[in-house]
């Protein structure tokens, strides 16, 4: 593992009668980057008298999952869709999302993004009463709760407040029973979600950028704590669980979330350039040319250039063509490794003094390795700024961050990792800066500054 | 078509007794811009008695053919590769390289990049000779005469030159005999060729990215005209058919190599930079924000940046999980195309004056929508600036220039290309600054002025 | 459908310490006459300290499910297997068996041969409570509700009991418990159940072809509402449920079972010769040769050979590579669709009367086609004779008799349905026969006479 | 290696109109038994202007060839098709037939069935004159010669008359020039080749069960050393070659051509109940019932049962679910093996005296393990009846009898084999029987008697 790592993407469309198989195709593809392990959709039509589900998951990406005729055998004018990394559960078909099942009332599909931090609880109690499993996900455990519960309660808008009143951890859900889509965002607002509309059609997403990629226009936020419905009387809101406190995951924002998103009413570029500009005044170096690990470094490395007046310059050339399945080199390839993926342009580097900036140093041989390539292609120095600090607090809200015996910062100080990855200077992003990045946006920083929005679980 | 096209990509390897199939994939892969409909490669083993060929080929990119297991069924301690576009053959895996087959001397396998301009007549000569053919190719043309003229020709590489005299048009080729590799460029050097070595072993390739690829480092480019044989002996040079003319592809340059490599002594990022400082120079604008559309405007933009004192910035951001297979929105989706393969970041546009840069306009349909979509996020200018003057003349040395029903360019002046694609300016880079692009190379620009090297075909 | 359907096949087999996954590919390739829709195994290792389970089913043969190196990628000592036939619930992965899930004791696999005739009803109880449902099936059902009851009842075994009480219609079923197989029977005995042994390994399944099939001796049957529990402590029995009413379903002696199979103490192969003496007996006829449709009909053409004196002779050549997936001829193909199944040897038929013998007749296009056939190449006369009477009475067991709109027989006599397909003559066997057939085995024959074992659901 | 392997079997057909892949399919599954390691097919459409041919071919059945949507891809009025075994050359796609070209007439696709002895001298000429090769196949320098000849011969049905005056060996071939078929057959008549018709369209194909297959009625066989070829002027006959001397294959009798087909006025059916006839007659034995190995040995079986009295039984299940690439038991699972495949009907051989029939004993294992499965099921004796004679000399023309290192009868006596596979007797059939078997066809059964129609190659 290079990066921390995001769970997941979501995705929801409803519309009065068109086939929206592609849409939902389309708009995970836009957030292939929150999870490449597995992908899935379900969709239902509510047109005919009968809501006829079909749904389909596996592991891979969007377009090997839906490779293929496999779209034109799925059809339904309302559906749900999800790609997943695995964190917990295991990197299994049986774990792929949607999870789909019927119960009392026809059919129900989740997904969800998130960590439910006392599933575990909650999935004893479930055993003991009888209930069986057929997979390892906190989604599992969520969407049966929510299956009982509605066999007592009157909506199944109400069956998710109720059950959502019982989980502790960050958690953005759509859900599709046969004739509604139900979304929720826990109260403390950890996970993104947002709406969208076509014309009629509504959509729901983890980012605004899949909005755009079916052609829809952002309307707002769903905010924390608020249950929205959409069914064939229109979108409604239950804000009932709405409160005072919101931490958003500012990872969202350093390296999650997609340049073109706006999440919260902050533009994600425009976070990551500001994160730039402070590393410039912060750290300020002589050097010739400023750049950017592609492709999570280069809008900060734009804000550097921008504050620092250094000129901003493209020296690695990436290559696009090393898909999922990319046949790895061994261990004695290793620098192959780095030269495959990113080759060093030598005329752009040759003699010269060079910024580098990164969101995180996780392992620290990619940047190590980084750094011995541009040296060997001539580059008189190099420094490195990292525009998050350290690692210090695991998180429990879903974000997989490595543990200490995984990081480079584990145990090491600033100092001995610079002499590690080879780097002329190394420094990182300061915590407190945050606050201008995302202009006071209440966020949650746990893993740098162990301040956690809710009580440890 | 909305870029000219390369038609290959040649790579080969001769080692003392390494299993070369992972370098040959390591290089082909980085090679794989030059051509993404098939893939194929042919070792053979020559550490034994007998020198036992294996090779496979198939269409999709590098990573789709030889995924699985397939690499570990390739064994050799030498051997060839070659990524393809169709030009003139059809794109089926008939067409795909290497052409392989058993002749007097024991197995060839010839991989080729490059247009035999006057194949039709040679195979005439051959049919009617009762010679028979498995392909549309003018590679199994130029195969076959070498395998005719081996039979009473005490060399391969005597064969090769032989032939080679009777060819038009532009050719880089590998061919492997069983214990041989032969290496031959035009005498124009129209398509490019290098050497590396990595130890003992040697690397021959289209471009010195594919050497970085497999870790060798550069030793120089093959000659125009120029036979390289490597065996068991060593490496010999046979420059009998050198002579003074050389006409280099100049679309290297604008667009069709990587941005790492260096060709005949210039460096393609070194020639773009600078196409971008002339268009700078030549058609200056008043602007916030210079950008280029990714990948191929980018170093362009750059150089644009670096002499218009306006700073660089990235407005797109690229999608990279499209892959090959990808499912192609429906004409009425057309706006979702653009928007899911590159979107907009509106932060980093609104309200600004915007010079974009790319290498050449085809159709320019893509070009209009992004011009659409930058205005629609707020965009307040749109300044475009094309690295290359317009196609007005065909090529006859492989690349495929789309002929004027397919241009833009074609009958339209500048003023009405503007118009359609709704920029507030368009420039072309001029003709005459080749010069400076390059450093004076003696280059082959006819797709733009009409000035062939050769007698036309 | 050209014949009745039977559900499904199951196996089971509990060793010490061998990987058992091979052993049940084998019994399920010997059980694949009984389903050919669907294939599952899944195996726990009971040697470690934790019961690891793995599992893998998939839509058609066993063989095709399981080739390549799926077999490698499953694990254990001990495990069930399933081949499957769809009849109410869908032809669909959804559907396959073994149905795998986690509840309150680890890991439970269930594989099923039978109809839960209220399973309906079991259903909606449970749907009520708030239990989902991954399949359309009542395998789902039973299995769930054992899971329910475990929670509450000491051992897996007794769960079975209590189940096993509440459940109409026929079942054999095997379950796999972490460390445990529990086999039952319904209590009527209407599917078959057989154990063997080899060595210290036992082995369940449907029919004792399977057996042999894994080099295990046949040791008994399971008797009608006995439960089995196969564990490290060796097999033990529970004879609580078993009753004194028995009805064993004769189809299986007519057309399900293998030929080399023996259930409950009587050989199908026996029991079908008989059926032909039987026919010999009350329809005689002067013939010069008396044959089987391939391969149902043979041991009854052996049976009426050996009472009448009429030799026996193949007259067919069966065409074994038209496997699963062919592609079908047209409507307007058909006479080639029984060329290409059954192929008339002409020398053999050419002024001859013939005497052909089939287990049952159920739309008589197939029928007449080989009629036709036989005709055309010379027979001078062809007899019918079925060694089943007509089917007049639906099957609530989990056979899938065909109903009257499907049926020749519904609505026309005897001498309708003989001109339809063409026959000389046309004889069904008498229900009275079946006696002798087994011996005064106690049988279920409601489809032909009404008599149904228990009541009408 | 169980049985000697024929090489192939070819199919032609020429419509008016009609779009043939459908019935190449059919007739070449038909013709399956014949090989089934590659299938594949090329058509032609001769009805436009242009002969636009399309082709296929894969290794495996011809139902997993052409699976899926493969066969709607393959378009033309005329096409040939065919089935492999390999022999000689290695068992790869690139020796799969039809062999596909362009030539100076347009596209050559030929198949064949025989075995060119003096290929290897005839493609060492081609070599040195500058003539590569695809394959390693006879077949490839039979069809390379033809497109040779071609260009210097005014028709192709004269061209393949020359080349086939330099060929020695057996031949029965269809080649499809790009508006013709021609057929030719060797002069002896080594292997075999008929005529069929079905309205308009003619039909050419190796056994006369394939016409069947696509309802065309067989109308003769073609005459050893005729050249047929079909055109839009109808058929036509060139007998030039015809000669005195026949030889044909006694093999295709015995054990290679199915049960249902006629070669050369002879029923291979008749055949093999008359060689049975003559086992009786020549080793009369007392016993209580006589089988057959099936499919082979069935036939025989008849002709045993019907000249000695002796009941004809099935005493064996043969398992059809056991495809092409089954997982194959390991050695330690032996006995499983054969259960498998072959279960004995323990009720049908219990106590009883049987005679078994089979075609031909090569290592004997089989023959062993099913008279051990017998013995264990209680049968008493086991008599072994072989309907030809032990195999003492190599074919030179095509049937890949095994050397006598494999052969169980190479070294050993008759009563060491007998031993050796546990039977109680074990008789071969004598080789001057086969005269009554084919009336007195001319035969080649130089593998039994060392009689060679030709002289040695």
């Amino acid at each position: 593992m290079d990066k921390p790592r995001e769970k997941c993407g979501v995705f929801g469309i409803y519309t009065k009668d068109r086939d929206v198989a592609k849409d939902i195709f389309f708009g995970l593809t836009a957030l292939q980057h929150r999870g490449q392990e597995s992908a899935g959709m379900a969709l239902c039509d509510t047109t005919g008298e009968k809501g006829n589900i079909s749904f389909y998951k596996g592991m891979g990406l969007v377009s090997e999952v839906f490779k293929g005729d496999k779209l034109s055998t799925l059809h339904g004018n309302i559906g749900v869709g999800h790609v997943r990394y695995s964190t917990t559960g295991a990197s299994s078909i049986e774990n792929a999302q949607p999870v789909v099942f019927n119960y009392s009332k026809g059919t129900l599909a989740t997904v969800h993004n998130g960590n439910i931090a006392n599933a575990p609880a909650l999935k004893e109690e479930l055993l003991n009463d009888g209930t069986v499993f057929r997979s390892d996900t906190d989604t599992e455990v969520l969407a049966l709760l929510i299956a009982k519960e509605r066999a007592h309660t009157p909506t199944i808008q109400d069956a998710v407040k109720n059950v959502s009143g019982k989980l502790k951890g960050s958690f953005a859900i759509i859900i599709m029973s046969p004739r509604k889509l139900v979304a929720m965002r826990d109260p403390l607002g950890l996970k993104p979600l947002c709406i969208g509309k076509r014309g009629e059609d509504f959509v729901i997403a983890s980012e605004s950028c899949a909005l755009s990629a079916v052609d829809a226009e952002f309307v707002r936020d769903v905010e924390p704590g608020e249950i929205i419905t959409i069914s064939k009387d229109g979108i409604a809101s239950d804000k009932t669980l709405v409160g005072g406190k919101h931490a958003h995951c500012i990872f969202e924002y350093i390296y999650f979330a997609r340049l073109d998103s706006v999440i919260d009413g902050k533009s994600v570029y425009d976070a990551r350039f500001k994160a730039g500009e402070e590393l410039a005044d912060d750290y300020p170096v002589d050097a010739d040319i400023v750049t950017g690990v592609p492709d999570s470094g280069l809008a900060a490395a734009e804000g550097y250039s921008s504050r620092s007046g250094i000129p901003f310059g493209l020296v690695f050339h990436k290559n696009s063509y090393m898909g999922r399945t990319f046949i790895k080199p061994d261990k004695n390839e290793r620098s192959v490794a780095v030269h495959l993926k990113l080759n060093v342009i030598e005329s752009a580097v040759k003699g010269k003094r060079i910024v580098i900036i990164d969101d995180s140093i996780v392992r620290g041989t990619t940047m190590a390795n980084l750094i011995k390539l541009l040296k060997e292609k001539g580059a008189k120095e190099v420094h490195v700024r990292i525009s998050s600090p350290p690692f210090l607090y695991p998180c429990f809200y879903g974000t997989d961050v490595p543990d200490n015996s995984q990081l480079i910062a584990g145990g090491n100080g600033v100092e001995e990792i610079r002499k590690r990855i080879g780097a002329d200077s190394l420094c990182y992003a300061k915590v407190e800066k945050f606050d201008r990045m995302v202009d006071n946006l209440p966020v949650c920083k746990a893993c740098f500054d162990g301040n956690y929005p809710t009580e440890k679980f």
